[in-house]
């Protein structure tokens, strides 16, 4: 069984270099909602699920769906699903894994049951989501949305790049934008979302583990903190009488950092971010009267980011008195965090408790496509250690070993569900 | 005296309005080398040093110079010269003040000579520079440095924005750029220069004076920073982790002003200024992977500046160090300071205390002709108070009594100069 694990592994990874290869652009990979590229890549998976024994079809909205039936189903039967998912669109310049690599997983461990005429007392079904990461429309998740009936139908407005609305796009990839409803799932039917993933941080690296399982995908804080002080001559205005708003921005940088980093262990996880600054005039014999920075805050728990929000908002406003620096800021964007389901999330600890020494419990930073899936059903995620916590980026890079150990844990949270229905 | 004083402030004012509205840009004060707007404000200027009873000459670069004889002046005795100046061109949408109050209370200082019949025992001249800013070819004090011999014949190779050299320029401006040399003046005959100019700093204002007596005009560093960290996912990088090149660098910019603020009483006067700053990838959600910042800094005296380098280099690598970002450091320019003669300045002293409870000893953090003229002869400058420090900027302002005082205050040391002259 470990060598053929292994065979397994190598097989996703060959998978993960094939489709790599399908790109929109020849520098580099980049694959986007209803491109060429994209139709290319679902016939090329598409090719996998039949392979594997799935029954394929593609949704309106060009989501790939791969059905593995279950031990007595029949077209009148309406048999109880065990989704998995993740997307096969990219950002422009990517890394291979993220996105296909849980879509390949997930095949593979169907692949194995398909060898072995195994059949559950529930279906399977993999997706290979049409777009999460929004590169073309500016709006993540339209996939999983259209699954699970969120999507929102005045987004098939938005134009892209070259003025091609989303219903056109829609159109012209096959699917019919009128009729999206047709795509969307049945809850009483599902058994729950299972998404494997690269990490897309370092933590795993840091424990030496290959894999672990998410408590919760983060909720996110957007601000947008403009300081303004007054402009002045650097070589003639003397330090006391400056109001130098690059000044209290640095502080408020350093802030940021501080409360972040000295979170007592309840609120463990809490990221904040300066990501973005911008000083205006920008000139080097200039005292900077106007900066513009960005905040970006996250935690798994929604109390614990509010309650950083507004400590760092007062700590802004602090710094803009003591100064006497003007401080405004802005709400750019807000997103509630997501629960993992913990009995689905307990199994999959279970799962991978029997390959490895711990299952550490980990916060997605990042959102995936079982954000949009927690809306209808139960959704569990399995996080993939990569190399240097490296994404979104052709450095991106994960080990073989682990890819076995995502299989196994994987197969076994299958089978671990299988035995406890019914 | 006291009225006629007040009567000679109104008319410098009324000049400075009349030359303000000689400008290139119909929509705001522009006037750079060699433009037809100059050639008109030289006309024009031209017409009261004559009105003062003086000699004009335009040199052969475009300084407009007048030429007050002295008691027993003939063609063939090379009588000593004392000479006052300052500049005619102005930056883009610039304020009425800089540059030509200083030519215009030396001519009202030679009228009020003319109207009592007065002659000296030195001839008096008093130039308009043709180019201080430096706009037209990002060259600085080209009036001054041909009379100071320091001119670089390779700047007339120079082209401005319009692919017209510097050359071409001076011969359209009735020049020759072979016969630069023909301006040069005899350090032997000179007695020193001496210059009026607004403060372009809070200095006097804050104190409540009307003028003080430049000691040095600052000798500056100008450095460029990268701090190289690492980049990374803003919502999946923990805190611990992170390589944060905008932390690195907001640490440093409070460590430049946390230093520059707290010099000893003998390195009073340094100034630090960060006012460029730039991240990358300058995405709100990704942690900044390289910063660069400019560090400007300025100190009457070249050892203060020049430790203060020293040190703040040093704080900027013990930084990275600490947070195991890497630090690289650029030297972008570096110019020594001048100071001003010690005799001269005594005087100016002596004669600001007549008119004023004290005379406040500033350095000069912005260069001026002065700087080019402390080549060949001794240099004196007299700061008048400006409207809340702002120079460069259309709201320039410079109240009518501190006029009177400058007028007042130079009068007397040439009076001064006179008596101590024999």
């Amino acid at each position: 069984m470990g060598g053929d694990r292994m065979n397994i592994a190598r097989t996703v990874m060959q998978r993960i270099d094939a489709l790599a290869k399908i790109s929109e652009d020849p520098n580099c990979l980049t694959r986007t909602f209803c491109s060429p590229a994209m139709r290319r890549a679902n016939a090329l998976v598409a090719s996998w699920m039949r392979e594997a024994g799935m029954i394929v079809r593609t949704d309106t909205i060009g989501n790939l769906i791969g059905h593995y039936p279950c031990k007595a189903e029949s077209r009148n039967q309406k048999s109880k699903v065990l989704l998995f998912g993740s997307h096969l669109d990219t950002v422009r310049n990517a890394g291979k894994f993220d996105g296909p690599l849980g879509v390949f997983i997930a095949i593979a461990c169907v692949q194995q049951l398909h060898e072995t005429k195994t059949r559950l007392p529930f279906a399977i079904e993999v997706t290979g989501f049409a777009d999460e990461e929004g590169v073309r429309y500016q709006s993540a998740y339209l996939g999983s949305r259209v699954l699970a009936r969120t999507f929102d139908l005045k987004d098939l407005k938005r134009v892209d790049a070259d003025g091609i609305s989303m219903a056109k796009a829609i159109r012209g990839f096959g699917g019919n934008p009128r009729a999206l409803a047709s795509a969307k799932l049945d809850p009483k039917r599902l058994l729950g979302y299972v998404e494997v993933h690269i990490e897309q941080g370092p933590v795993l690296e840091k424990k030496n583990l290959s894999v672990g399982v998410v408590t919760a995908i983060a909720g996110q804080t957007r601000l947008c903190i403009t300081f303004t002080g007054r402009a002045g001559h650097a070589g003639t205005t003397p330090m006391n009488l400056r109001r130098d708003a690059l000044c209290a921005a640095a502080e408020f940088v350093l802030e940021v950092e501080r409360f972040a980093r000295g979170r007592p262990a309840a609120e463990t996880g809490l990221v904040a971010t300066v990501g973005q600054i911008s000083a205006l005039p920008d000139t080097s014999n200039v005292i900077p009267g106007e900066v513009v920075v960005s905040l970006d805050i996250r935690h798994a728990k929604d109390s614990v980011r509010e309650r950083g929000v507004a400590a760092l908002r007062k700590r802004a406003v602090q710094i803009g008195r003591r100064r006497n620096i003007k401080v405004s800021i802005g709400l750019v964007q807000q997103s509630a965090s997501v629960s993992c389901d913990r009995n689905l999330s307990n199994l999959l600890a279970k799962s991978i408790r029997r390959y490895q020494k711990e299952a550490p419990l980990l916060a997605s930073g990042a959102g995936h496509d079982a954000v949009a899936m927690a809306v209808i059903t139960a959704v569990a995620m399995l996080f993939v250690r990569c190399k240097g916590g490296i994404s979104h980026h052709p450095d991106e890079s994960v080990r073989l070993q682990d890819v076995r150990m995502a299989v196994s844990v994987t197969t076994d949270l299958i089978q671990r569900l299988a035995s406890e229905f019914s």
